[in-house]
């Protein structure tokens, strides 16, 4: 299945349209500031300076530029362009006559390229190289792509033909996946083999990983051909799954692409919070075990997010399922966009489902807890992977809502836009995530296979101005257009509740809200302390209002207990009206309780 | 109020016969021989050994002399006499010629003693205190007794006249109830001068704590007197209250007496377990906020909760209410018991409320969480503080039952035992815990005031074989006894739900089941796993055995979801017969999951 590149889909309205606005406009701008403040522009002039460059900046700058090359292969910015350019300008200049760059090594422990597996250097080299292959095919440059290239080619030599490097596979994924994007942008299987190369010899060699960590801990512990469960830091994780991906795909390796498949299922199934969230241990940012996904202490990090919704689009193309665009939707509208503030400006690393004050605010004061999630977003970490990863996938979304196979157009995601697929036009309006209807205009002739999303209440569909019987078959409506065609849908969207299996034991007697693709929330805010006193019965009467947040009034009730710490006396109910808002809204106005679980 | 001594209480039948049993022929030698194999008794040599000495091995082996005092005091046994006149003489003849003895500093670090406030010098030298007084109350030896004076002399001298030590108070409170004990004991003033001069320069120094400790950690944020919130290290703070109490008793000091009832509602009303746990973080071991009372990772030590009972019954001293004995009941039927396995070896350190065996079992594959309960309980610990403070504590339970006010003589706990106070005969008959019976036969004129259980479902009394109605006056039933009375007292015991206060929100949606005095709780290895699935309507047909364990089958439900991960469906429930069994009996059967909060 081919999916439509975001360059040939055209985003005008709507609410990925204000997204991708603001990103444009505030986001990368303000991330480029934090990073720039920071040190993470000038170290790439490779002199030694007063700020410790750290070993992965280079990645942050060159998901930065990837974010900026997908804006101006969409619109003219000079001021973005010359800040790329300035970047862009100092790797090319202070990269190696063999080819290697790294802004750490070279600087800080030359002696030692190529000698750590744990130091992210191919990691950095990976975004680089997407980078590289992102400016290239947004048009903006082609220094950077001919340099990224002879940096792969050096790569290639040590890691591949003289095997003389300290190790065989980096101890973080990423680079497998920039190499099949080089591969499939300039043509030369020598990159392919080396991301085959790095992805076959992973877990074959006993490699050393960190001290604190268990051997799962980078996918290292068996070969990846034998990984039936996902274990280890999700980030990592997810980057080798994408790649394996692509692999399998571009190979037609049908043993790889069931690996992969197997991969998808145990965390779509097992171990991805409602949020599409997954990586549910702080500790090493890591897959623990099957239904192991609390609520108060979670980490699904953001970029572990992101990660998971590529491998969705991976899958989708590798053989296309609706489910691979469900859980897409899922990742997408809740823990991704509960990374970024409403402004821009703000990032979240960790997302967890569950937020208590009084547990942050106590371990503020005393410093005992070794983790604990915080309460609002913040413009720069010291480790800042999340936010210059949140800025280029935003800004690429376009690229997940069409694809095409057979001569057959798919919708995957509605996201008002227009497209052009071999002669077909295409313009779609949503009203989603905050309504459920949306119009297709098809100019052209083709099978259009539009997706019903899970949570719908009944389809309606109209095409040409009357109500056809909609012939669902695997998730998707099939309608054979002719000329032009105007079709119509509505999902019936409503609230509805969601149950979590019974193994997640964190969520047992508790349900969650959902409206759309949308996982709802409440805030203190909005509601008062002790959330977890709230028990909701039905959503029958709940209202919806559309302002500066999106929130759904529900019927609810307040359990109120004693004074007495245990009473033989069970709690009186005291009816409220609840307010929830989308779980990506959630700590916009200041700290706070927050809860997805209700009673 | 005088409470009356267990060596004027004969315990001769019934549940804590049983313990006491256990605990002289098991427990004591078993605890004595984990001791002496892992160099324990060898330290007292003050010789420098392989084994390195820890700095409060001390205090374990003065807990276990206590222990054996109190096992010495109500009946011969040789075997155990010698085990306690060897580490006795021992102790004697290694101690200083000024009268200081530490089995770590004198051989280890002599050029330290008296220096370093947090490496517990003092609070051994109080366990050593406490072994001597009990050991010469007991009628068993006078030697150790002898040599702790003089060791208290030595500490006064350095303390309270020179004040040339470097450091004020002790990092670990205990010295102070011990000093209290020695002045109750011989009399001499200096000791409760001691005592009280050590609680109140408490918190007006500034003195340092541990590095990674807040300065509440061992109670010296500020003077005691203004304490009114129960803070920092459980153990250390309930050992400092207990000595509040026993001074503020002794000097009739009111503000003092106050503080302490502040600091026990806030602990009784804020802080406690159901289990009469205190000290929920294991972070510090420590006492946090209001109603932060976690149930998986709870610390609840078994110390802390002995520490807490022994101040119920200061408490109870300065100026008796009914609901210190029955937080002590609770204290002691839960917690307390909880600490020790069925077959009188093994010990819990650490008792949470509830246990998922695949926590623990990947925390131990993966080593990811800095602290994780055990499943079952240990012979030993490298910190083994809580088997000897059990094996004392039970051994002087008798002590808890009878007191006695202005010619009154009160009934507090129902443990089958006799006595006689003031030429008053008693001889209670007691179905507790696993009845709501008993009987109490007194020869003698007096007014007698049992005690009413919280959990009672309607008292009956009969007195003389006629019912009569009983009055109630605060908890009490008050009996005028003339010549030969015999009351038969039928509390009705049956199970009830309890739920704790909205803002335990770990808590909220959720009961307990209580029987009687016991906390009930569900173990896997009877129900099968995922606990937290199982919701209880009711407690109607309810069907109690008493078999190997207490158990309660109660009709019950069980959540069953379909396979997937999230689903709109709720889940079905099915009908099952659940079986509880006491809190404290959990984990006798090997590791499994356990919980005591049901839907």
């Amino acid at each position: 299945m081919n999916t439509i590149d975001f360059k040939k889909v055209e985003i005008r309205k709507g609410f990925v349209r204000d997204l991708q606005k603001l990103n444009a406009e505030v986001s990368v701008y303000n991330v480029y500031k934090r990073f720039e403040e920071t040190g993470r522009f000038r170290a790439l002039k490779c002199e030694k300076r007063d700020e410790s460059t750290h070993i992965f900046w280079d990645s942050d700058v060159a998901k930065w530029l990837e974010s900026a090359a997908y804006i101006l292969a969409k619109k003219k910015d000079a001021k973005l362009k010359k800040l790329a350019d300035e970047a862009i300008a100092d790797i090319c200049k202070n990269q190696l006559p063999n080819g290697y760059f790294n802004s750490y090594f070279q600087v800080y422990e030359p002696e030692n390229i190529f000698q750590k597996r744990m130091e992210h250097e191919l990691y950095c080299a990976g975004h680089l190289i997407e980078a590289a292959v992102a400016l290239h095919e947004a048009g903006v440059d082609e220094k950077l792509y001919a340099a990224m290239q002879k940096y792969a080619d050096y790569i290639y030599d040590r890691f591949y033909v003289k095997k003389d490097a300290a190790f065989i596979t980096c101890g973080h994924p990423e680079i497998e996946l920039a190499l099949v994007k080089l591969y499939n942008a300039t043509g030369k299987k020598k990159y392919l083999d080396l991301a085959d190369h790095f992805i076959e010899e992973r877990g074959r060699h006993n490699e050393p990983s960190y001290d604190f960590a268990y051997n799962d801990y980078d996918q290292s512990h068996k070969p990846v051909r034998e990984q039936r469960t996902a274990v280890g830091h999700a980030v990592r994780a997810l980057y080798l799954y994408i790649a394996m991906a692509d692999v399998a795909r571009i190979k037609g390796d049908g043993q790889l692409a069931e690996t992969c498949g197997a991969l998808f299922e145990d965390i779509s199934e097992r171990q991805m919070y409602i949020t599409g969230g997954t990586g549910s241990s702080y500790h090493g940012e890591k897959f623990t075990y099957a239904y192991d996904l609390p609520n108060v202490f979670a980490y699904s990090e953001t970029c572990a997010a992101i990660a998971f919704a590529l491998f969705c689009d991976r899958l989708a193309k590798l053989k296309n399922r609706a489910v691979y665009h469900e859980i897409f939707e899922r990742v997408f509208y809740n823990n991704i966009l509960a990374g970024e503030s409403k402004d821009g400006k703000g990032f979240f690393y960790v997302n967890p489902l569950e937020f208590h004050e009084d547990i942050y605010d106590y371990n503020e004061t005393v410093k005992t807890k070794e983790f604990c999630p915080l309460p609002t977003r913040v413009e720069v970490f010291e480790c800042s992977c999340c936010p210059p990863n949140l800025t280029r996938f935003i800004e690429s979304i376009g690229s997940y809502i069409y694809s095409e196979e057979n001569g057959e157009i798919y919708v995957n995601q509605y996201i008002s836009s227009q497209t052009e697929i071999g002669g077909v036009k295409i313009v779609l309006d949503s009203s989603m995530p905050y309504g459920g209807r949306a119009s297709v205009k098809v100019v052209g002739d083709c099978r259009l296979r539009l997706r019903v999303p899970a949570w719908n209440g009944g389809v309606a569909m109209r095409v040409n101005g009357a109500y056809v019987q909609p012939q669902i078959a695997e998730s998707y409506i099939a309608v054979d257009c002719k000329g032009e065609t105007k079709i119509s849908l509505d999902f019936h969207i409503r609230p509805r509740f969601v149950y979590a299996n019974e193994n997640v034991w964190y969520d047992n007697g508790r349900k969650a809200v959902e409206y759309g693709p949308m996982v709802l929330c409440a805030e203190s805010c909005d509601n008062g302390k002790n959330l977890r006193a709230v028990r909701i019965r039905s959503l029958a009467g709940a209202k919806k209002t559309v302002g500066e947040y999106f929130m759904l009034e529900v019927n609810a009730e307040r359990l109120r207990s004693g004074e007495a710490l245990y009473s033989y006396e069970p709690p009186v109910s005291e009816k409220i009206s609840l307010k929830l808002i989308p779980y990506f809204s959630w700590a916009n106005r200041g700290k706070g309780d927050m809860q997805i679980w209700f009673l």
